[in-house]
């Protein structure tokens, strides 16, 4: 039996040492986002260029591949070392994947992608903040260039969109995932438009000034209730929100500070704060292991919605947090009752920016960018064409069209990036969310009392038992199913969106 | 012609690759020290190991060896590609320097220096704040075993510590140090009994309370008039201020703000800046070459002290930034002459603090520091003593004693970064900065007016063109040499001195 192991403990080792490259690359993207000099930009281009050479070449090595052979037949996937426990088998399950992924992506070319996106994010924040797409243009252009050259490395049978959202999303097709969010589209343009009809309230008080300094002290309440300590957990702040793991040890959110709405941040702060439970509850012993690794981006997303969306929008959370806001903000929040912050925060008005948006609209913002990137993908749309079918697109889901680029099609980190097919997992994310929040709630049907005296440890206990401790063991569905005992469905989510805007739209 | 240079191409080519990296764990370091949760203390050292190992196998790779045995005979150092140019060979002489130090250090040492250090310096935090010597001295003692087995490895004539010297001030020999050293020590604390003697008015102005963000505000002012760009510099705060470089496009300096005091922020501000000066100065295409690298840290720290101690503690200097720092403070500097602050900055008051002392007794810190560390390399001294003979020292040349370890032998971070016989290179850097700069005033008489009126640009021309250009192109004596045209002396250093403080204590 040790003997058997050994090539197994072997592998584990070699995935730590090339793990502990990829946490380096982490750090590296972080500065790149918080703090690191402009005129950097060309080295650090460089510098993630290298770690992502040595990383491909140590993932490709001979060693790694004679030692994964030893352990699964790379061409069926069938597992030859049958001694391996349950969980070591499915690490070697997503081992094979990754190495399969791997080996077909030549090292110049993965070389080639890390420099361009490096360049193109630099491009991407000015362009936005001059409001010029045509700065971006060229870059983008680029990306999608490359992203097509991916898909063909890849490999595919229906569609090359296949392939890309295969590396967030492992094992969903573009096909079921054209069918989801088109069965999303309807009741959900339904629902916007019904209660577009209802009369709305507005609420002036969200918009008085809210001091910087004071966002940022609020903020540690709020990490503080879920228990995210700066001992392995930072807030710093950048154009847009993202959380960045290297470790359970080493995790880094960011969020954006708006004067005139402080509630962008506290949501911000909180959904990354989501995703950084996840990370946290990560095991640390498996690190470098596909069992140390996040299922997919789907259910990575699930949790930072789950609390932004699901928790941090409900009315027991702010009958906790909303006296705590008023003694931070007495003046801006004087006289302001719960009831009116919770129709306020819920507030469903189309906004242009899909951060922003509210729960109803949300999804339709990722419908927009989904049927766009299909299309540069298929090659039927070209890149220069965005701004004007992204306003066209908008207008016709969402009722509204964007008066710049900068709130349009610019207004997103990922395509810079080069995340393409990465925006699908945000929809997919609500979904899961809903499911497992429904689930939690047959199993803790006193949740709310405790949500409403700021206890969130019940919440916190079940996500990292349920679905974090687990790593990518299951694959997304498997794991859907292994919690909630269904298959994923849009069913809770629309039922839940239904229930809570009946209830504040009647 | 064109054949014969390939091999120093490809060199070159090999060199940046590794720079790369390099630049990379400085940024790990940099991040380490300001903004880094303390939980990722674990990983981070084994990034830094990682990187450590991949660069010492590049470093000592066949094809590094075989490309530069080409270029030079490693036995000999004689040159054997005479179609270089004259500063291409003297890059091929440094390469082979590093080389052969390198070599010398089996990678598995490589690896557990980095980690002990890096362990070391968390400890040394957690002591210092505490005041527990004994908390690092295990630490300590593990530095200083590693330290004497890497003088075994690196060889030596004479004495241990010249191989460790030699790892920053090349081709400087204990010996020589010890001479200079002791011909400092007598006229010094000469000086220091003299000046002792003297009446000395109390400036109380300086203590009232200067906050936190004014201090930060007004550097910004500083790093104006010295060019210092927040495109390519970055200030950020750390107990201890330093300087990280990894190219000329990214510069990190770092300070330590007290409430109570605002010169000492100003100051270390200054100093780090004229460190910041030669890495924005040295040639970019040169990076990855010797000739893209500072030549000593004697010379590094020339630079910050010629800006710091010469330049920042000079009347015309504060005749320009005194009214701008009564702007900034109305009430703490209400009604105080500039020869008042002038006076106070050069108050000859020995300090604990090495970093907070006056030039005066400035080199009796590093006298105290390089006669313990060279008995702890030759094994006359036991770590655990340090604390009863640093404070003998402190009172025999300094005429002071530390009441806590944290204000004594805790106050600097070299030894727990591993750097044992670095000390002596800021000695090195005073007398090379007097030198300097009395070059400097012969070519340039007019400068008090420049300065006075905020013109620091002939000295950062003069310096950037005499100097920083030249990277590794020179040995620091040879520079020396090139630069004022005499070998270097602690004449003009003690020249200096004793006009300054004759006219201040008359």
């Amino acid at each position: 039996m040790a003997s058997k192991k050994r090539p197994y403990e072997a592998l584990k080792a070699l995935s730590v040492s090339t793990s502990v490259l990829s946490s380096t690359a982490n750090i590296l993207g972080w500065d790149q986002e918080t703090y690191m000099p402009e005129e950097a930009t060309e080295l650090r281009g460089l510098q993630l260029e290298r770690l992502a050479d040595l990383m491909h070449r140590e993932k490709t090595s001979r060693k790694y591949t004679r030692l994964l052979s030893q352990l699964v037949d790379l061409e069926s996937g069938t597992i030859r070392d049958t001694s391996l426990s349950r969980s070591q088998q499915a690490a070697v399950r997503e081992w094979r994947r990754d190495y399969l992924q791997t080996v077909k992506l030549p090292a110049a070319f993965v070389r080639k992608f890390t420099k361009e996106t490096c360049i193109a994010i630099q491009a991407w924040k000015a362009a936005k903040e001059k409001n010029r797409f045509k700065d971006f243009l060229p870059h983008l252009k680029k990306i999608i260039d490359l992203s097509r050259k991916k898909a063909d490395y890849l490999g595919y049978k229906d569609h090359p969109y296949d392939a890309l959202i295969d590396l967030y999303e492992p094992e969903t097709k573009t096909a079921r995932l054209t069918e989801i969010l088109d069965g999303l589209k309807n009741p959900l343009t339904t629902l916007l438009r019904s209660i577009h009809e209802k009369p709305k309230p507005t609420f002036d008080f969200i918009h008085k000034g809210y001091p910087h300094n004071k966002q940022l002290e609020f903020n540690k309440i709020i990490l503080d209730a879920m228990a995210l300590d700066k001992s392995f957990c930072r807030l710093d702040e950048t154009i847009h929100p993202m959380c960045i793991s290297s470790h359970p040890s080493d995790i880094r959110i960011t969020t954006h500070i708006y004067q005139h709405n402080p509630f962008i941040n506290i949501l911000s702060v909180i959904h990354e704060g989501g995703h950084a439970l996840y990370d946290r509850h990560l095991p640390k012993e498996e690190f470098g292991t596909p069992l140390g690794e996040p299922c997919s981006h789907g259910i990575h997303e699930s949790q930072s919605r789950l609390w932004e969306a699901i928790i941090a929008h409900s009315l027991p959370f702010w009958k906790y947090f909303f006296p705590k806001l008023q003694q931070f903000y007495p003046e801006q929040l004087h006289g302001v009752r719960l009831e009116e912050l919770y129709q306020a925060i819920n507030l469903v008005k189309p906004s242009l920016i899909r951060t922003d948006s509210d729960e109803v609209s949300y999804n339709l913002h990722i419908i927009v960018r989904f049927e766009i990137e299909k299309a540069l993908i298929e090659g039927t749309l070209d890149a220069k064409d965005i701004p004007e079918i992204w306003n066209e697109k908008m207008k016709q889901y969402i009722g509204i069209t964007p008066k710049t680029d900068a709130e349009g099609c610019l207004q997103d980190i990922h395509w810079a990036c080069g995340n393409i097919a990465y925006f699908p997992t945000y929809t997919l994310g609500n979904l899961y969310a809903a499911q497992f929040y429904e689930a939690f709630r047959l199993k803790h049907p006193e949740w709310e009392q405790k949500i409403s005296h700021g206890n969130f440890s019940e919440l916190r206990h079940w996500l990292a038992t349920e679905i974090h401790r687990f790593g990518r063991e299951y694959l997304a569905e498997e794991l859907c199913k292994k919690v909630t005992g269904k298959p994923l469905s849009e069913k809770p989510f629309l039922d839940y969106l239904q229930n809570k805007y009946k209830q504040i739209y009647p």
